[in-house]
């Protein structure tokens, strides 16, 4: 088997590490690394539920992904000032948000939404699939504080099931899990994989960068991606597991100044 | 096997037809239907490509998807009133884009640019899966139209392959081909499969709109796509081959008035 | 008398089409031709008016104009893309909208409102006044159903005449009817003439794209409109009073997938 | 004749007068008042021309028009604010620039461009007529500014003749001419009339506001227009051959602080 | 002492003129000049305030400020055409609205609220300190009307002093009052500083344009701008004391045509 | 002297810690705190200007600054939703950019352009001024990259000296220095004081947020702002003496997947 430029193997994650609570503010929140690429995942909670749905006892979940300028090897310019958002961030905007809603039961939920922001705060390839990970940790501690201050009722279970999302490909014929930058613009073929904790597909996106693939390739990529999932998922469980990090409380309030 | 409520067989196409030359104004163009989902395809054929690509010697192909506001049942505002674009308008032309771009040698197509607009006259499911079948036949008019015009080399062979697309999904547990829009709204799982002419993939997107999906209904909904996949390349083949429609010309020029 | 381009005399309209109930899914539609100018209008009903109208007891109509990119003879950039809705695209849907009003009783009509949407698929000059003779068809059409859906009296007659547009210009001394887009580039001074079935004016748009025009020009265009006004309200009046077209009726929905 | 709310009889302009010079800023400019309608007209003169117009020997002449939020009687947002302009100032914004356009030669102005910024400080109907009537006369003084700074040869006469206009209607059945705010209002049909200074018409816009107009209303609106014409055409000459005011000159520059 | 371009010595400030009631559309108004810098102010009074305010027993107050494209030397794009306003714009608006509320009891305004529209017709430095001094006069008018029409109790003292603002700069290493724009852009340091009638900072806004600026320099500068003040509070009082001019009233209305 | 909710005296910073070389992307970066307040500041350096500044021998520094949507303690939308930039982050990118060219000689910086990004990850009062302090930093760093580079010659001093900035108010009368948000929500004047390494003012922008204040008050805060500038400085200083942070290097590139 091939050894890859940074020392892994075909089947290996890169150095997976999800901080819980990193914000003080937030209710739920996780900065998430898998190597060099780092996101900050914020949970937002509010009791209450956007117009279309009031009134039919269900919750809402839903995403958004950004970059920061700087996050890349060169800068891009801000999509606020263009004035504009472009196709990539929308679309990863809703795929993070379909893949949280995947495991949520909104009945159980309630009349509450929550707002996911995943900000890329450094990008080495696998950004979505970072920011689905840690999102799914960002939620499930949110869904904690909601039921701690009585929105959501103690026994409810908003939970089905963890999610978690890696990206797989196939380099120079082989293929790879978890794939770094410098081999995500080399795939011929580039897929990201979205799993529940009980091993089930949530969303699989494969892609021919160069040549179509066939049967025997989308298995070996599935197998791969399948395999990582398991890692991620109990990285996700130790992760909530443990204490929450002592953060030293921000007063009420905000931005001024 | 069930019958379903257009009475057709869980593997069946809806009736599939494609009307290739329908703009007397585009290079290429095709108005394809499947069932009462409806897409007008234009190609439109500019010597030389964009400033980034230039002096490459390679070609570029890129694609629109957009949808008339009272193409669906209810009437939606239109993204040029609400002055922005939607995220799932944003999500389709860059799929139709990267399943163009699979089939196309750019560096046989030499430096011209090919924008392939496909405009939803009528909806009723499958709109993305019609488009990129459409798009196809307008391609292929468009690069002969480039050979014609000897912008093109006359030996080149800018297409590879053929493409096209069709969307499966699991309603009641049993796996169907080419979803209706009542079809699509019930399906647990929603796939979109973009498949060459000869049988390998170009794009698996798979996405549990209900409960997640195990490996045996991927299978099973793949092996659905790749049956209709075959049946969509005899008829693009077909289509191809017969003599364009006597289109009269139209003058030069265009809008004004 | 010179003859056309086209084999047409002065005073001869191009051949125009109306094909009534083109689309599935709108209470009301019309696809139009002038020649090769193609326009598809659909008239949405909606039970209610804008919060500004609310219990005034009038209905409300109004329009909205725009071409495909690819309707002319070179691409236009969409205005989706763009941003922004361009200035002719804003004076043609104003233009359309206070047309049919002014053939309108609103009181009649209820608190209803009908938004007639006209894409130009293919355009060959004169899409705004085919487009204005097309949207009197399917806002016909539309008021048919909302009687037969009980939104409308029985009894009320919303519109108190029909209404046709045509375009007029001076070409080399020459006044002419219906303007093909070759002549319409060529055109002195083009007018844009609204009438009602009985002959009268809605609207008179007279511009000198060259020099200026007098009294005895202006008199000479709108003879030639008022008489093709004639021939329009006939081709209306026979394509209303002929059986709908077949269509098979598309189940209830729309875009998703 | 009936008298009208202000005195007026049917036939009568309301006093019309024109400052040239207002601003020491602009190479021309005019603050025009119809009325209590005052709109300041500035010309800007920059050698060159855009992009598309190089290398033509040719001149361009475009227009801009604005209100400002109070110019009338209840607030209006801004279009800036709200991030997109109207349909009915784009629409004003091309009949100024086309009217202005009617007169010029642009192979006798040379590849000079002169934007038009017409500004209704203070709206009481007929804003776009004291418009064209007073850009005239800023783009007359801006032409002027252009030979003297050597843009312009000193033999060339790019006007071709002068260009004023007018609005006129019906109102209770009776035409009238030059309608404030209160009868403009109460037109069932308002025309604007643009026409040159040996009375040729450059543009007629008639739109049936209540009910369609017949052939004998259109030409009594006519015949009123052309009578108004003739003063204005006046005042304009008259002001344009008085000395200009003596404006202190602003010292180079602009805007900071 | 030096002596400067215009004849001034360092502390004097332009001849600064306000007149009042400018606009007889509009509540209050004031045209401003300082120098040949000219502002527009108008103050839009409406009874209720913004939904945030709603049953506080407050009013408000807000501003927007904007320039005419040619206001300045060379012609600048509209910001509607731009369709975004830009930092310079925004940051003198909030400093106008922030400025005008530091002299207002929201409470004793009651439930009302008023715009302050700034509209710069002619640029010649200091745009923003006159724009602040004439809005003041004409919210005091604007009050008096809310007062005359009833809005506001007749015993309310809504306006707890008079507010006005002065730029000074310091040019050559010598500070100086109420900078011309030759002046500004030489300035090494520039100041904006907002004083009430009673002689207290509102706001203070000093930038180092060149070299820093250090303590004894601010003290000077702070002398000469309490120094204009004294002098801008004098012709504000006077201004408000004085009869209102007597404008022809315009008939209720606005826009059309 | 009133002891604070945090303990602090009213002439003491909160805890100031400035992370040098966070990014591994970025040419220089810092994370910066004061206190619960953070700020990711990058500096992008690019050789080259901007087209209005070429051929002229000088650089150019600027910056944008923003916030996370749940920096704060209740999420704000993304300005890239909302398709515009408010005025508040539009007036604190340019007085960041405004406070780092003071200290710029942009001739010593030759032919090259910085771009420095500063996103609030967490706000607790004071978010532009530790903006302002780490942007320092960042630029520092930036600036040793380009000499290492040869973008820079060896022996310029593109930096003429330091700069920092820190929040100055007064609550319950007594002046306080470098407000968290629960004390700036509550204080009378709120001043943002930008200091050099020299102890000479950048900029003073002192607001009455209550009561106007008087020249007492204002030497004041005055005072206490120059004596945290010491600090500051000193802090920056022995960041920037510091061995750079080993930052795994990430391999060239960036976003994709």
């Amino acid at each position: 088997m091939t050894i890859r430029a940074d020392g892994r193997q075909a089947d290996d994650l890169r150095t997976v590490t999800i901080e819980k609570g990193w914000s003080a503010q937030a209710e739920g929140s996780a900065l998430v690394s898998f190597g060099n690429t780092k996101v900050l995942c914020t949970a937002s909670f509010t009791n209450g539920v956007p117009r279309w749905l009031t009134g039919k006892g269900k919750g809402w979940v839903t995403a958004e992904y950004a970059m920061l300028p700087r996050a890349t090897n060169s800068r891009n310019d801000r999509e606020s000032v263009k004035g504009k958002i472009g196709g990539r961030t929308h679309e990863i905007s809703r795929l993070i948000g379909r893949s949280l809603r995947a495991i949520v039961d909104t009945k159980a939920l309630g009349e509450n939404t929550i707002v996911l922001d995943c900000d890329v705060l450094q990008a080495d390839g696998g950004t979505r699939t970072a920011a689905i990970t840690g999102a799914y940790v960002a939620l499930a501690q949110a869904i904690e504080w909601g039921k701690a201050n009585k929105f959501i009722a103690q026994k409810a279970k908003p939970l089905t099931d963890s999610v978690s999302a890696v990206s797989v490909g196939i380099i120079d014929g082989e293929p790879m899990l978890d794939l770094a930058y410098v081999e995500d613009v080399r795939a011929e073929t580039d897929m990201n994989v979205v799993v529940t904790g009980s091993g089930k597909f949530v969303e699989v996106q494969g892609t021919a960068e160069g040549a179509p693939f066939d049967r025997d390739e989308l298995n070996a990529l599935l197998d791969l991606a399948l395999g990582g999932a398991v890692d991620l998922a109990a990285i996700q469980t130790a992760t909530l597991a443990a204490a929450a990090s002592d953060d030293a409380a921000v007063p009420a309030g905000g931005a001024a100044s």
